[in-house]
């Protein structure tokens, strides 16, 4: 793909563990690409920098800056984005095309709907990637690769969704193309309810206890030890979906404890199989749709 | 520790991950050592032997081989476990160890304190140890390296618990003694409930949404691929101590649920700090007790 790629100059807004891979991926294929980043705090991009993962960056993003040619990706958590694109509303020029790795996409969307200058110039993305680990310290050129990015298109022009579309393929995804509000309730069930799961089974567990956690603790409870501010605004950012997922949740885990309470063990056993069946056909690498189902 | 280890023969019953694993270690560590696998599928067994896991098998225990000085390890279900002591009472020798790896205590426990012949061979043991994967084909010497094992003598003989300690020490395991119905409480938190959560997590999630899960949907749901049939027999094992876990789980879902739901987001962010404090201070292997908690 790399021939398709004709970006000169790529702006990260935000350089933690997305914002610092994504920089990783473009500075290790593109060497002669200018890769920016964004933000005020110099002693933490000098590092970036130093760690080669950008090549210089600038403390905030101007008219002049983007009255070229462009990419700009926003990887600041989801709250901060929307205020970033009110921001860049008013400074941003026809040929850039701003992009995000926001885990919630609605709400950003609405804010884009609301801004005229923009709808040209932006395409929502999702990379279904990251971990427990915060900080561009743990970037890696390849988190991203083989991973799914959700683009969440509303009325962009179609040469902006094929230059986003590109844009996060060089990242090594595979692209797949979502109603925003339809990406926010999938990801409520497989994202949002497993990291409010595995805080709670780490919540709950008495300090006392932990010693005797075995592989199924640590497994079942590793996204529990995730950044809470991030997460709490992506909650947050997703709150309605977020309740419907964890009523369904609810529901099941009070049928399967009344099914103990009432000796119904081969009702238990059937939830246990399918459960099995289903995690079992997933193998170690979920999100890699067939080409087929990429409809952008 | 190896020159304390003076057993001559091991029975192994039930050769599945667990005891494939037991075998493994000690053809690994005491190849002059006589490990022999208890069980009716030949086939089975023959390839346990061709694998270097057992040096032979018969199809049942039976008095005379338990005459002699040996050590016996029930490694079958737990229902099953409760059948064979009633078994193994009817014909063990007085120098004989027998000790198992079944995940539930108290009602093991209770068979044996009903059976007189036992109780002076008799030392229950849970090895912290397994996985997703069962059958000895997956058995490695080393599964047991490091990790707990939880002893629950009940008016064992000391020299009988000294070497069911010397026993599982050859494994990797570092003991610690409890009362029975305290293990079960215990793991009814630490192990029966995170597998449930991890099975009604990927038993809630819509088909059509798989190919959108992450890593983090990935491990939360991992242990969920384990045997079905023998997570039942856990579950049916520890009813009332997994019922309570439940309920805990319930109310602190609800509560975390209902703050979203009422927008108070700094009390779900002190869920999520919480929990990933816990978490961070686990790391990667949470069963390694200080010795100054080995209680045996």
């Amino acid at each position: 793909m790399s021939e398709r790629f004709s970006e000169q100059r790529v702006f990260i807004v935000g350089v933690g563990l997305i914002g610092g891979s994504i920089g990783a991926a473009l500075r290790s294929r593109h060497p002669e690409l200018r890769v920016t980043g964004v933000g005020r705090s110099a002693d933490r991009l000098d590092s970036a920098c130093n760690q080669g993962i950008l090549c210089d960056h600038v403390p905030e993003l101007t008219a002049e800056l983007l009255a070229d040619r462009c990419v700009v990706v926003l990887c600041t958590p989801v709250h901060i984005i929307q205020r970033q694109l009110q921001k860049l509303a008013k400074i941003c020029g026809p040929d850039v095309l701003i992009t995000d790795g926001g885990s919630v996409k609605a709400g950003i969307a609405k804010t884009v709907s609301g801004l005229k200058n923009l709808k040209s110039v932006f395409v929502g993305a999702h990379p279904i990637a990251g971990g427990e680990n915060s900080g561009f310290e743990h970037s890696t050129p390849d988190l991203f690769e083989d991973r799914l990015c959700v683009l969440t298109p509303v009325d962009s022009p179609e040469n902006q969704v094929t230059r986003a579309k590109q844009f996060w393929q060089e990242m090594g995804c595979r692209c797949v193309c979502l109603d925003p509000d339809e990406h926010d309730r999938i990801l409520a069930m497989t994202s949002h309810l497993p990291h409010i799961v595995a805080a709670l089974m780490a919540a709950v567990v008495r300090p006392e206890s932990l010693p005797f956690a075995g592989t199924g603790f640590l497994d079942t409870t590793r996204i529990a030890a995730g950044n809470p501010d991030l997460w709490t605004s992506i909650l947050k950012g997703n709150s309605q979906h977020v309740v419907d997922s964890l009523l369904r949740f609810e529901e099941a885990t009070r049928n399967f404890r009344e099914a103990i309470q009432e000796g119904r063990f081969d009702d238990a056993n059937q939830v246990l199989a399918k459960a099995a069946d289903c995690r079992r056909s997933l193998g170690e690498n979920a999100s890699a749709p067939e080409k087929d189902d990429n409809n952008c």
